[in-house]
């Protein structure tokens, strides 16, 4: 899963939320936010767009952990819900729910550490064959 | 429109990936994003969560213009579709669908400088009546 | 969940399509739906509305056997993927993600009879309490 | 526009519940749904399944209007926010938003015959170039 791991290390919005990839197998993957004030909203509440972003990820990595390394993969769509407000560390637990040739669902599940439930997300994905994973030169 | 730009100040997740209120007025919201390389994804382009951050920002601001300063609102979920890839300055646009007793209907698009269609959202915001909009002491 | 099965009796939609409300249980539901031509789409699969109906109401009467029956419930919003193509009978099975207060999150797998996964979907639902769930008079 | 007013002519799911294609043109289609009681939920408001159905087919013919007709397309995913409750004669208007080359993102918009707006929906759908609309022999 080297080529997974190498991806998320390129997605320089990750770093700057202080996300990691805490996790990935196939068809799974796990992405692991710690606390900071910076991403709040105005309660003081985890934005829910940084949820969202972490949802995605973890959906994304899901994915792209059952397709070659000489593909690429776009978001098509996402939902979420977002479930309970969170002002604490987030993990989010990414998982394939069918994948296809073209298309891949995913699905994620944002948990706080005390195992409560933030939010569930739906996507779809698209996989771009013999694609490079990596910014145009 | 005071309590929205004092609300969207408060929102430090904003102030972290560079983000403004641009304009405000009844029912109405827009989100300016410029470019910079820490917003990106693997391959160099907007992240996808990054634009759903702006698209969502956007819808729940024009949903709460059109509540009283005294409510807070919380977004109970979105959906977004990515039209294309992004690799500039990003303005969300949002405006209310249908504003109920409780629950408002929202949507948002995404616009790249040049005028692409980045991304369209539609977003469900339950109004909290005398809530305050600001951190629990 | 006498309640339940009253509410679901008074669907003639339901009826119109052939669809069962084959299980209930606290949190979950089960909606059963034989093949029948009249529920195609062009290609001479299920359509994908048809679909989304067993869904809908699998979600919806998950959710309202967890409520009072003295309380109502409408749809805010709902998102379905479908997986596969149909040609054969279909049984959606709801759950409640998270019952709130006032909103609920549940979610519907619709499969076919072999086992094959057709469609997953992501509801949000409002109580509204001390609301007959009948016809106004 | 005959290849579309005859693909809609197959869907015998559409015959079932009474609705018609009112108006087609490129990149738009308008799905009319006079009331009858059996397309009722338990308190005798149109069901939201059927109103997701004509919302859909709106967005498919929509989308299949911009594609040849030696194409086929299937539903990816749809998302509708049911706005108010509806007891009387439908119409829902699909539009496309993105035409893509795999891919075309579609909205519709359902109101009552008072105008009033019902409900709304934005859909993915996916081209399958070279591929019948017909029923497999």
């Amino acid at each position: 899963m080297n080529y997974i791991r190498e991806s998320f290390a390129r997605q320089k919005a990750m770093a700057l939320i202080g996300a990691s990839l805490s996790v990935v197998s196939a068809g799974k993957s796990e992405v692991s936010l710690p606390y900071r004030d910076e991403l709040t909203q105005q309660k003081g509440f985890v934005h829910g767009g940084i949820i969202g972003m972490i949802a995605d990820t973890a959906c994304g990595y899901a994915a792209y952990s059952l397709m070659p390394a000489s593909a690429s993969l776009v978001t098509v769509e996402y939902k979420i819900n977002i479930l309970a407000p969170a002002r604490g560390a987030l993990v989010a637990r990414g998982e394939v729910v069918k994948a296809g040739r073209t298309l891949t669902v995913a699905r994620a599940e944002v948990y706080a550490q005390d195992g409560k439930h933030i939010a569930t997300m739906q996507q779809t994905l698209m996989m771009l064959p013999d694609t490079a994973d990596t910014p145009d030169p």
